[in-house]
């Protein structure tokens, strides 16, 4: 892995970076998935990295889903097993009902091997979608291909990082979608019931924390979710901080927190790294 | 090159991430350059994927210090040569003194080849940096290297998607930099003495067609550049048009073009692809 000074003022996200790049020299990663991150990263860094207080609101919501769900499944691709495979093994923990299925949309034997095998090494014990017994209709090519046990048979299905038409896909079948994705503007996050605007491995933690606590709602139906109201919030923190990194204070502070200076780099930054004793 | 439907909404882009995937299987790109590219595109799609009127003044500001410079050089790197060549090219064409120079922050014998052949490939005569002859101080390992004929000797220098550090490093030993880079917020962006916010082959192409214009212009000194100004002018833009998507007006629309809600998907769009007659 290329080393990165820890002084670094973006330190953790360069280092997801180096990961991420490693795992795509192993085959985990696809080159479209590298540039699909790249984009992911611009929406975190404008979100403040942080998970927001709607983002927040959404994955309780997700928890009571999941919890009254007949057959609950989580879809994973390549770049979720290199980014989050802990945060799967969690959430697998807290609700064993949780069915896991690699879905990949580049998809070869190696690849769907090297994604179950990751998840496997930190405590997946089962991991469905290796050989896909199933097809979801009107979906082109491998991207269909999913387990008759897995999302086959499931009602409501997590998609983390998904691509639009899949995400589309789903919901014509009948499933109920929680989509994870930084970008409220894409398909995916449009087109999802429930979609979480956040970063993934964050939004995997505090899922598996809101389980337990969902449970003891006893929360039985699916209670409608407003994904317009969570993806307008986000836009709105983005369009806020923007703002204010602009010097501009034209927009009225919402609701949520105060817009944190340091999150954006101040306009007169000129790019000397904090200096940390060692 | 993966096939992709002239139907999708977002076309050209898909066919830019394609092609540049491609360039990483020869070689020309790295890992860390189809993350990078990733920023960008989510950066450019935030812009509205069209020069903004700010973006046109620094390309016309950046015109007249060109034709001003003494020694004007271009730095060129995997991804500038894999998404830009033919635009250095017609630089080159109407700006027959700017130098050319091949500058890689992951440098090998290989991609500093790939990157000259794909340079010659469209018309550039002449590429340096090749062999490199000169350091810039304070900058460590192989990004320090610059040739004495081309950046060694230029008092402007144009660093299209270059790093923060180095841009940092060119303006220490005295060079005016003109950085063309998607984020506002980019240490590049921040750092750079004319930022231009905008995606690099609409730079190119709109600081070519500049050129004799500002020549006409008969700017001889570098006017001062309000460097501020156009990076806030960026994020304004940005923040305006999220806002707008987001459904809620409750900024004042400043002085450029209204929105093009089109350029945004409408929070109501399924994700079915437009139809086209073929």
């Amino acid at each position: 892995m290329t080393r990165i000074s820890r002084s670094h003022p973006r330190y953790r996200s360069l280092v997801t970076r180096a990961r991420l790049a490693d795992d795509f020299r192993s085959g985990l990663v696809v080159p479209e998935g590298l540039i699909a991150h790249g984009r992911a990263e611009a929406f975190d860094y404008l979100l403040g990295e942080r998970t927001t207080p709607s983002a927040r609101r959404a994955i309780r919501h997700a928890a009571d889903w999941l919890v009254a769900a007949k057959v609950p499944a989580l879809s994973v691709n390549g770049n979720v097993a290199a980014l989050a495979a802990p945060g799967v093994a969690r959430l697998t923990r807290v609700l064993p009902s949780l069915r896991v299925e690699v879905n990949l949309f580049h998809r070869t034997p190696q690849r769907v091997y090297e994604v179950a095998r990751r998840l496997r090494k930190v405590g997946v014990t089962e991991v469905l979608g290796l050989r896909p017994t199933q097809r979801i209709p009107g979906l082109p090519s491998n991207r269909a291909r999913i387990d008759r046990r897995g999302i086959g048979s499931a009602d409501v299905v997590v998609v983390p990082l998904e691509d639009g038409d899949r995400t589309a896909a789903l919901k014509r079948i009948g499933k109920k979608v929680i989509s994870i994705d930084l970008n409220p503007l894409s398909r995916t996050s449009v087109t999802a019931d429930l979609p979480i605007i956040d970063e993934l491995s964050r939004a995997l933690t505090e899922l598996a924390r809101q389980i337990p606590a969902a449970r003891r709602r006893h929360v039985r139906a699916f209670q409608p979710f407003d994904a317009e109201g969570t993806r307008g919030a986000a836009l709105e923190t983005i369009s806020r901080r923007l703002a204010a990194a602009a010097g501009r204070r034209r927009i009225r502070a919402g609701p949520s927190r105060p817009v944190r200076r340091s999150a954006l780099p101040p306009a007169s930054r000129t790019g000397r790294p904090k200096r940390r004793t060692p």
